[in-house]
């Protein structure tokens, strides 16, 4: 058994140009909890105004359908982010900062110390407020600026995160550098550091068309947490040439052949993707909603 | 160190629409030379009437450059086939059948059984004539008319081809069906029943996404050689909605990524797909030619 979390409404859409109205968002939600997926990235509390289309986060957590053991996380890059997610019932918190100084700079215009101690301040309110906070850790296998970003560092940011109170870590592969024997390396440093209890999630990006090829790496060492984005939507407006996440049905679909448990409908997320196709105005990346399940 | 079988100059150019002309097939072998890359499949001794693209077979092989160590193989699927390429100097024989009834009578107009008997006299001939002759059984990890085909079956041609005089076989993944645990399972029994030491091949498509997945798994059980198309270009028109077999240049990128050499140079792959796309009148599939090499 796997667990999926959804970042489609959260890390997809925040890379479309289209703007999305707050009811198509509700609807992908809601179909995506109908189609079995109980961990949804579901908003950012990210500057509505460097980010219009995250702008309503609030109004979107308002509508959404309460209960199902769903999980809602949002994304929290700020003091002024937390906030607002503290004045809402979102279940967790994401809490992020990439970990090479050139990206943080370009990204975040700060240093990866100066925001690890200031996310640090961030994590323990959020704690401490009974909210779940959660960190993800991008550029944690390469950097397109600076190349290979030091494993020591991406450790040192995750312990930083875990003492704060983070009790759970994601690893991104923000613009898809990563290849499967690192994150064979990466994650098998991770649990020698950090136990192998730990809840460490792993997020793909297909950029070189290795998302899928990282997952099972992944699942390979370890890892029962997957990141991934319904149709493939997504990418990164920060970084050149970035495509989407891992596809989540195509993962699904790659999961349920090697007879691994989702929790998740393949057939729902197919209708899903391709309902989803039909409201975006370009063809997504999905390839099962195109080749058909087998 | 893994061997690539590029492929694009056949499974690929086969199934693009727009004709290629002899010179521009002749080019793209030449810079697939170039770029490192020693064994290619660069003709099809098909019916010229069945598959237009194909027809100049003999005309590619005659003003294709010579040594350096490049073996160039051509399609065989039929006596009258074998009579073509043994005019040529071609180095080794591609005999291919799917192992999928169904399959086969849409495809090739018998039996499996039937092609079997068939091809195990092309292949004796061949084999005799001085020729190299690798078998290539298709539909090995699935069939879209049929669903699972038996191990067993698989097997049973694989053993009846390497009885006729096959010193290589091809498992290939016709319609994008395997997945990573069945490439385990198929390439484990593979090796148990024909030595770990017999010469095996895969062939991906990657229609559902899981085409370098199911190369990593591959590889993981023990294989050393894959076939990949240039760009990603390629397909099968008597399956419906397959896509192109496994990128060559993804594929390179993910295997150095991971320390493990191709003897091919990535920049030159890149440059030759870029090349090639210009040539088409459709943007290819290749993820690298898009995203770059990180």
């Amino acid at each position: 058994m796997i667990e999926i979390c959804e970042v489609g409404p959260r890390d997809g859409l925040q890379n479309e140009c289209k703007m999305i109205s707050t009811s198509i968002k509700v609807e992908l939600i809601t179909r995506l909890i109908d189609a079995g997926i109980r961990n949804i990235e579901a908003v950012s509390f990210v500057n509505p105004k460097v980010v219009p289309q995250m702008a309503d986060a609030e109004e979107v957590l308002k509508l959404l359908p309460k209960g199902n053991n769903v999980r809602f996380g949002g994304l929290v890059l700020s003091r002024s982010g937390l906030e607002r997610a503290l004045k809402t019932d979102i279940d967790f918190l994401h809490v992020v900062t990439t970990t090479s100084d050139s990206f943080n700079q370009r990204n975040a215009k700060r240093t990866v110390e100066q925001a690890v101690e200031e996310l640090s301040k961030v994590i323990i309110e959020g704690a401490e407020s009974g909210k779940g906070v959660a960190g993800v850790l991008g550029t944690a296998f390469g950097c397109p600026f600076e190349g290979e970003v030091p494993l020591t560092r991406v450790l040192s940011v995750a312990e930083q995160f875990i003492e704060a109170g983070c009790t759970e870590i994601t690893l991104a592969d923000t613009t898809g550098m990563a290849n499967p024997i690192q994150v064979q390396t990466v994650t098998a440093a991770f649990y020698k550091q950090f136990g192998k209890g730990f809840p460490l999630g792993l997020h793909f990006h297909n950029t070189r068309g290795l998302g899928l090829a990282n997952t099972l790496a992944g699942y390979q060492a370890g890892v029962r947490r997957f990141d991934s984005s319904i149709a493939g939507l997504g990418g990164c407006p920060f970084a050149p040439k970035a495509v989407g996440n891992v596809c989540t049905e195509d993962m699904v679909n790659m999961f349920h052949g090697m007879g691994i448990e989702t929790g998740a409908d393949l057939n729902q997320l197919v209708e899903t993707a391709k309902w989803l196709e039909n409201h975006m105005d370009r063809p997504l990346d999905g390839m099962l909603m195109k080749a058909g399940i087998a």
